[in-house]
């Protein structure tokens, strides 16, 4: 039974982002469960994997199979099944092992945010004592690529998703929005005309790219530029930062 | 004249908050802009000396008294001329070094996120080549403190201060709500009873203290022991998190 799990967050793709803490857990770990490598998944996996290697960890590799989610049901039902599904394989898996201490997870970016370990972490039973390590955010890549305030002086910062920003539009009360997890671009659906962007890809990483302009100017440049740098390695994440003015 | 200014994270007063770019960074630096000790400002003072001699840097510390801000200016102009009047500092302290190369600059938490060292830098003639290196924010060493997510499943989330939470009340749209730079405990104030609150204070540092419950339950207790912990300290740095139910 596994009685201690840590959650390490590792940045977003830079071996640097690593903080001291992160780097004594993985070390210390007496395993490390590590997502098999699938499609699309290849460079993540070995970013993991070469992140791994870098701290001289000596600790057991768990390799698990991630499961596929349902795309029939309704969008929370398939997130729910698929914790459910992703929980019951990680303790299966350490059901197997003979191994004896902490266990760790590799997270991208922080383990809190827009992140679903705690949540399955939270769905093995008994429930291993938690320890969280934070890691850099692809928000934070973000705004130390631009070298732009993360906020307004004294003004709220709004993070959300492309589906949000579509469907109720600029948060109220916010200077700042921040938009993660939005595959449509949904700058140019939502009434940001009068806003300036910050956008980046692959934040960290060598491929890593940005524009910055007014969305009135710049929305297309970066749609194209998406496009173009999603059709060189076959998959794409990234973030954009946006500001009203004044 | 300076050519590249380095504005460093340093997380939040955990020496294991710092990334392995951070500490490069501070390594590579030729020089370090030091604020000088102050009142109220010893504990903070210690930690980023001892986490500079930490990391084996051979920097050469050049040291600054903060101004004080004038108090009498309504709040954006006070700002604005504090700024200013850092900017100055940093420019004549600079003017007077013989050093040559990169001047980094140890910033608490993340450099974008609530703090002016970006804001301070532009004011700089000519405007050195800024880099910046994230850093663990508190947010995160709070939600990590907790093990608790950051954000709801596909929810919105917020970070605002005191005076906005107690002005404009909770946030629409985001159900999660993080609070800043608030002195006043503005949780009692704002219609936040229906809410959960996760708050720390001194968080990453061996002064660590947190508490968590209903707000309706904790309120109370959060108020005792912040003022308990701030009369025996001197100086008291929290932040907390509220999450609607449901």
């Amino acid at each position: 039974m596994i009685k201690d799990l840590w959650l390490v967050g590792i940045g977003t793709g830079s071996p640097v982002h690593l903080t001291l803490e992160g780097r004594s857990a993985l070390r210390d770990a007496a395993a490390i469960l590590l997502p098999r490598k699938g499609p699309g998944k290849d460079d993540l996996a070995t970013l993991r994997a070469s992140l791994l290697a870098s701290t001289g960890s000596g600790a057991a590799v768990l390799p698990f199979d991630m499961p596929v989610r349902d795309e029939s049901l309704p969008y929370l039902e398939r997130v729910e099944r698929w914790h459910d599904e992703i929980a019951e394989i990680w303790q299966q898996t350490l059901r197997e092992t003979t191994v004896d201490g902490p266990v760790a997870l590799m997270v991208w970016g922080d383990p809190g945010l827009y992140d679903s370990t705690l949540r399955i972490a939270q769905r093995l039973t008994p429930v291993p004592a938690l320890r969280v390590v934070p890691g850099i955010t692809a928000l934070q890549a973000l705004t130390a690529a631009h070298a732009v305030p993360f906020n307004t002086i004294d003004g709220a910062v709004t993070i959300t998703t492309g589906q949000q920003l579509r469907e109720n539009g600029m948060p109220v009360g916010s200077s700042s929005v921040f938009v993660m997890l939005d595959g449509q671009c949904s700058f140019r659906q939502a009434r940001t005309d009068d806003c300036y962007i910050w956008w980046g890809a692959f934040l960290g990483m060598p491929e890593q790219v940005t524009l910055a302009g007014p969305v009135s100017e710049t929305a297309d440049q970066i749609v194209a530029l998406r496009a173009a740098e999603r059709a060189r390695h076959g998959w794409i994440m990234d973030t954009y930062l946006l500001r009203r003015p004044g």
